[in-house]
């Protein structure tokens, strides 16, 4: 029978032929914590009386969330998950040493293979799918059951393909395009479904967009995200110490959809998504009308913290000012790209523009530290979620958007078309 | 009548002779806030009826403690400060745009001159003296009465001359300097008095070395710290746009001093301070031999954030790797310390290192944030105090040295000397 990608991922783990909505207990190839999810992991994990992992070099610690520890409560939090690497003495673990948001550190470290089933106690986990694997965010104690047993359980998910169209223009990137389908589906639009990415459009986007693009399918409620592989990730794959071998599986031609959505984004113009939903997307040029004043831009997280997210803010901010009033932080995804966009020359540029840049971190986008948010203040930002309070006071507004606009509107100190500078 | 530096800045300032233990109220040059303490300043002011400063050229408030904010608390607190310096129209207001630790951004920017009288709401605004200035911290509500008339009462202090004799060994800083005096002469040797910092000794040191050592005075209780004028302070002057001309004092020959200590340090060796105070100091060697195991090693603060200190700190960890279980932070104090690190490649050797290097800040020296202590942690570091909890849980304990030290200490991961590496 015909399959779709994430029938075929799962079929290949169980060893036997699965399809949407029946139920599978599949291997783990990579579990992720983090330093605020993983020490209910451990707690759960040792509750049960286990004392080893399963499959010790499939399960990644990354420290960034409150990393370096914002407090006394967040210390003592990252020490757990420092003692029990240290005690089983884990590969994969990730603190300061190597500070990377987990969602870009995974795939750069090639820890995240076509073809993986991955679980992760982070609601954006769903970022991996980019390179052709099933991968979902989970709770801190479905983790620490695949820590004991190597395995979990889903329901295969149905799967709407979105099928995108036509070239994107100049300052379209995936998140314009991720933020459209929400506009069009809503966040509840794809509750416990994959979204499988495809069409024309897709060879148009480097892998950090597609990132960007998977990143954000939970925010239509979706289990998870998923680009078949092609050349671009081939490209991306063949720069990487892989793992593991990556195993490449595509839906089939009438495989069985809950949905098929086309897009066509060749008209499409950069999306802002207004408080307080990621569904509530307008066309720049509405929000440029709206004439909409920001206290702060903000430029990071795991949706767009990556070198082509700098690239693009320092291409318009070379030379500028940000605004009298307007504050402006960058929190690159990782050392790496931090190193690399220093080498380019971007760090300068930002910090002469009047920008801050922040160590690695998820800091600002879940109002955990870094540039959270005062009563009543407004932000631009290229995170993932605009919900109330989610960058710090109840009474602050976030506007989602691309690295572009984000830049964009920091130097006029108000939501702005990147086209119109 | 014979007059210390001191003195006679004082006056200068009331335009008649006055000597230590009389009381002088004095035109302020310059004043100085921050996020946490300038909110308190702004109420009293606001309380008091005020509507303009004094003199707003002369007022700066430096965003340099919780910011970018780590929670809504500082957000909120951050704000009161902003609206402040719009409304006021303040020129020297320095926000996430133009960050920097106040007492390293001040002199960088021009902002303190010899001859001046300077108060500041935090306690190491003494590090200003090694320009010749008078500087002492003050009270947020006696910011405010400085605000209001541009002056504030001073009982000019008695003075404690120190004589450095000998030229200072491999790695022996002005931090070795001052931790070696407040040995001596404990936490209150200086109570209510200048320190006055002389001798062939200083003609050694550089400026950051020079504020490292003023920065301290108050740690022995001291009123100010302060080193006069010399060629090496005339070199960093011209460097700098300075606010305003210059006026060199010096001490007189027989002047009245409280008391004057002599120091020979050509065979002084790195002085550790253990917990739980700075004057609780060792030799290194001793340090090494209790061979004392170290979580956190930090480069930072308005102490030894400087561009030298990064220098210092670069040369030893160049190509090394911090320990396995040690982590490194690294606060270079400004924006342009961080740009000038970054051109000439120590940011690359810190990050290659597995060092975290931050934004510029105060946080992780007052417990704030970036990198606070969880229980029972140890943490080597350049900052101005080991207090119980200081820099976080109560029972985590701070050893503070210079950068070389603390350098060293993070590739070995116990309290180590820099000149065995």
């Amino acid at each position: 029978m015909k399959q779709t990608i994430t029938e075929k991922i799962f079929s290949e783990h169980v060893k036997k032929e699965v399809f949407a909505g029946q139920i599978a207990e599949s291997k783990i190839d990579m579990i992720i914590g983090n330093d605020i999810t993983t020490p209910i992991s451990i707690k759960a994990f040792r509750d049960s009386g286990a004392k080893k992992l399963a499959n010790p070099d499939g399960f990644a610690i990354v420290m960034d969330h409150y990393i370096p520890a914002k407090d006394i409560m967040s210390a003592n939090q990252a020490k757990i998950s420092r003692d029990f690497a240290y005690e089983h003495n884990l590969k994969n673990f990730f603190d300061e040493k190597d500070m990377g948001i987990e969602h870009a550190l995974l795939p750069e470290k090639g820890l995240v293979i076509p073809g993986d089933v991955i679980i992760g106690a982070d609601s954006h986990t769903c970022t991996h799918g980019a390179l052709g694997a099933f991968s979902t965010g989970m709770g801190s104690t479905d983790l620490a059951y695949a820590m004991i047993t190597g395995k979990n359980w889903f329901k295969i998910p149905q799967t709407i393909k979105v099928v995108f169209k036509g070239k994107p223009g100049k300052h379209i990137y995936g998140k314009d395009l991720i933020l459209e389908v929400i506009r069009m589906i809503g966040v509840d639009g794809a509750l416990y479904k994959a979204l499988e990415f495809t069409g024309e459009s897709i060879s148009y986007l480097g892998m950090d967009d597609r990132f960007s693009l998977c990143n954000m399918a939970i925010e239509a409620g979706a289990k998870s995200g998923i680009i078949a592989v092609d050349e671009v990730t081939k490209e991306f794959l063949n720069s990487k110490k892989l793992r593991d071998k990556p195993k490449f599986h595509y839906s089939d031609d009438g495989a069985n959809y809950d949905k098929i959505l086309e897009i066509d984004i060749s008209k499409l113009d950069p999306v802002v998504a207004y408080p307080f939903l990621p569904s509530n997307a307008k066309n720049i040029r509405e929000a440029v009308k709206d004439d909409i004043k920001i206290d702060q831009a903000f430029i990071g997280s795991c949706t767009n913290g990556r070198l082509s997210d700098l690239r693009v803010a320092a291409e318009i901010l070379k030379g500028k000012r940000v605004a009298k009033r307007t504050r402006l932080i960058i929190t690159p995804a990782t050392q790496k790209i931090f190193l690399q966009a220093q080498k380019e020359g971007l760090i300068d540029i930002f910090v002469e523009a009047g920008a801050v840049v922040s160590n690695p971190t998820c800091g600002a986008c879940l109002g955990g530290y870094m540039g959270i948010l005062a009563d009543g203040e407004r932000c631009i930002s290229t995170t993932n979620r605009n919900f109330v309070g989610r960058m710090g006071a109840r009474t602050s507004e976030i506007y989602l958007a691309n690295s572009a606009v984000a830049a964009a509107s920091s130097i006029t100190g108000k939501i702005s078309d990147p086209r119109d500078l």
